[in-house]
């Protein structure tokens, strides 16, 4: 798998310097953004160079060595490349064109006619109908259509967050998202139709690779329930998927779009809670969640302790909280005469109201009796930024969050354009709005109960392998 | 009522030079910042002058006429001010101190003794623990500790959207995110703990106001549910309203916020089904749906159309419409046969996939064939924006909307910085997320069940009037 992400050479196939070509954007990327220093081939009719890429009239004809191969080509003359690509004896192949099971009868007949080749010869296939994949360890990145701004954007800067994703379109505002967040990619695949890799072999994948930390999917089907659920009891990092096909209105509209199977959704759920995967509600949780973990502790308890200098949102957190299935924190009368003592509090009960006035001591004071309080899991802040004091705060109570162990949501009550603002000039983990900041909390809390129970899973197979015991495989339930 | 928006002359009471003095942000506001002309004159112990603003010791030593009263003191001497108001023949009055009936028995006697003092003299009171009234078309602004900067940006442009808060914090992000947006604020009132004026006042008087289109609502509490009910079932503009409390621990931090009864959150759903309110579900919705009043037909039936060149957003659409019990279109051969003669389209049944290249006349050509289609009530575009063109379709889009009479509720797929500064740049009104799409989808079709329905509650009403009838009251539902 890793030459998928990391190859010494690539043959772009239908690569050519007509109008509008696709895969001529694939050789630009290649050879003249990316830092990236594999040889790139150019295959098509007249054998022309493409970008500075050579050009030749088959891959066969290409004398050297070539690791992975990337089609785009009209679906018709899929087949007879993929077959030239065996015969040349390319191991690792990428089809980007679409035309396949997603589009009638035709299409699926040539798809079986790839997986036919592609079995006998041991070829492993990405796609068809995908836009490919992009590391930004090494910047290689064989997305078709990618432009150089784009391309510097999505691409210079390596994070740990790396994604398995059924469709272009949604490859792009996970990126275009990141640049403004405190969290980067790591890698990132567009399976597409995954005639043969599917999204559990990319979950064994990153789950075995070192710079991935959070895995997140977007999903329109699931090719093999069981082959899945396997791979990610497997897992222990975080896995938060999204999947298309609630109703059944939406599947039919996935199937059109990769193919798939119409799963129905309740499998889904089932296959999330047995394999403890986080399943996510909207697109913008996938890129906005992954901070939650890169950026602080877990969450290991329920109890939460909310303090805000608007008043308005004690209540609008207490209700969210409640409503996501967590608890407010219970401050003792100890807790409580120890937050009185740090400076005007209005109120020192949970939710705690600030009041307008607090000085940089008092806010760290504040951070130490809760984070070190045993009635306390974790917080959710919601500081005005009325000085630029308490930006600093928030940057003091991340290392806290650290020094403590336990984790902080911090959600400013602000205009998304100006929390955006300030996540990224400060690179302080904020949350855009009060509902998203109790999400990460719940996630977080939800992947600590998958973690033990991945635990306690493993410990029943090891004791079952030693041939110990005998037992009923527990079920994982959802936190 | 209109004294409070537009009064010829206010004494700010408490404002003085001390350091951090909040009077003396108003003072400057008016004084200072604001283009509003009338005269202001401050009340303090040296009877000094402030910003600019002469100073009396007492209300009642302004020779001139006083028509509004703003009262920003410590709380336990706001009832000596409130009688020395009384005695001036103030009729109206603000009183933005906090420490009544919110924090215990003896701010409640005190406000006992205010609204006694109130009653006797006929005068009006807004609050107490308010922020006070903005009014944009005037730029008259009594908000304490408001700054130049957020004045400016708050109060230098004039829209249609008005609202009744009980909380600062929340008036800001409101203010903060129109900055970005193509609608601004007309009137805001903060309404504090509402010991005399309340939320059914201030509905009847946005009701009639001309300058106010929507009427957006922050609740933490009905001081009378009768009363509420009866004053919204009297407006037809649309109102919608957010109101914390939806579990005991948040209606708890609400009471102690601004000391309302803890209304069971029910009987606050069954306020709105009867009143015909629509409830929305987060703060963000109360800024970001008027647009879809404000720049949109309404919506008139269920049947909504999707199109997209993102595959994945059409599955995703067709979930949360279904969802929110909308209904994905059922596009006739003959629309089907239409659409496909526009030009290279991957799919034209319903969501219709457009593919990824697409020139002008094609993108204006589908908006009439299903804007003018009666299979359609509504269009839900999730265009994608790779091309300058995208965005002049889409202005194009929202006048063929006006002619038609149909909305639209556009999404353009990108991270949610990109998508607001366009919306800022080409002032078209694109939402932030599919989901707050479909929301506004959702929302619009309430408010035209809701419109229908008070109009047959009118003429039930009539047909009382005249003797002609005795029926039972129908109940307004939700749609």
């Amino acid at each position: 798998m890793e030459t998928f992400f990391n190859p010494g050479s690539v043959a772009v196939i239908g690569a050519s310097n007509s109008p509008f070509n696709l895969g001529a954007t694939i050789c630009r990327a290649l050879n003249e953004i990316s830092s990236w220093d594999g040889a790139v081939f150019a295959v098509n009719r007249k054998a022309e160079t493409v970008h500075g890429c050579p050009g030749y009239a088959a891959v066969t004809d290409i004398p050297e060595t070539v690791d992975l191969a990337v089609i785009i080509t009209p679906a018709r003359v899929v087949p007879q490349f993929v077959q030239q690509c065996a015969d040349k004896g390319i191991r690792h192949v990428i089809i980007e064109s679409s035309g396949f099971s997603e589009s009638g009868e035709e299409g699926k007949s040539m798809q079986r006619m790839i997986d036919e080749t592609a079995r006998k010869s041991g070829m492993r296939i990405m796609g068809p109908n995908c836009l490919g994949v992009l590391n930004t360890r090494n910047q290689f990145c064989c997305f078709y259509g990618i432009q150089a701004d784009d391309f510097n954007t999505f691409a210079q800067e390596s994070g740990n967050v790396s994604y398995i994703i059924q469709s272009g379109g949604i490859v792009v505002i996970v990126l275009e998202s990141f640049t403004t967040d405190v969290v980067r990619a790591n890698k990132i695949v567009s399976i597409g139709n995954k005639s043969d890799i599917d999204e559990a072999d990319m979950l064994e994948y990153f789950s075995r690779d070192d710079s991935t930390e959070v895995i997140g999917m977007y999903l329109e089907n699931i090719k093999d329930g069981r082959k899945f659920i396997e791979a990610a009891r497997r897992v222990t990092k975080p896995i938060l998927a999204f999947k298309v096909g609630r109703t059944s209105e939406g599947a039919r509209a996935a199937m059109s779009h990769t193919a798939g199977m119409a799963n129905n959704d309740r499998i889904f759920e089932s296959a999330c809670a047995q394999g403890g995967i986080i399943r996510v509600n909207s697109i913008s949780e996938l890129h906005a969640m992954p901070k939650m973990f890169t950026h602080m502790p877990p969450l290991r308890g329920k109890r939460i302790a909310v303090f805000t200098n608007s008043g308005a949102f004690g209540g609008i957190t207490a209700d969210l909280l409640v409503q996501a299935g967590l608890e407010m924190a219970r401050l003792s009368p100890e807790t409580q005469e120890k937050l009185s003592r740090t400076g005007q509090i209005f109120n020192v009960a949970n939710p705690i109201d600030l009041g307008p006035a607090l000085s940089m001591q008092t806010f760290l004071e504040i951070f130490d009796i809760l984070l070190s309080s045993d009635e306390v899991d974790g917080l959710l802040p919601v500081p005005s930024l009325w000085h630029p004091m308490v930006i600093d705060a928030i940057v003091e109570l991340v290392k806290k969050c650290r020094h403590y162990g336990k984790p902080a949501a911090i959600y400013t009550p602000n205009a998304v354009h100006k929390t955006v603002s300030y996540r990224q000039k400060y690179q302080v983990p904020l949350f855009e709005s009060p509902e998203e900041a109790v999400r990460a909390l719940k996630v977080s809390y939800q992947q600590s109960c998958f973690v033990a129970m991945k635990d306690a899973l493993r410990s029943v197979y090891d004791m079952e392998r030693c041939g110990e015991h005998r037992v009923a495989e527990p079920m994982l339930q959802e936190a």
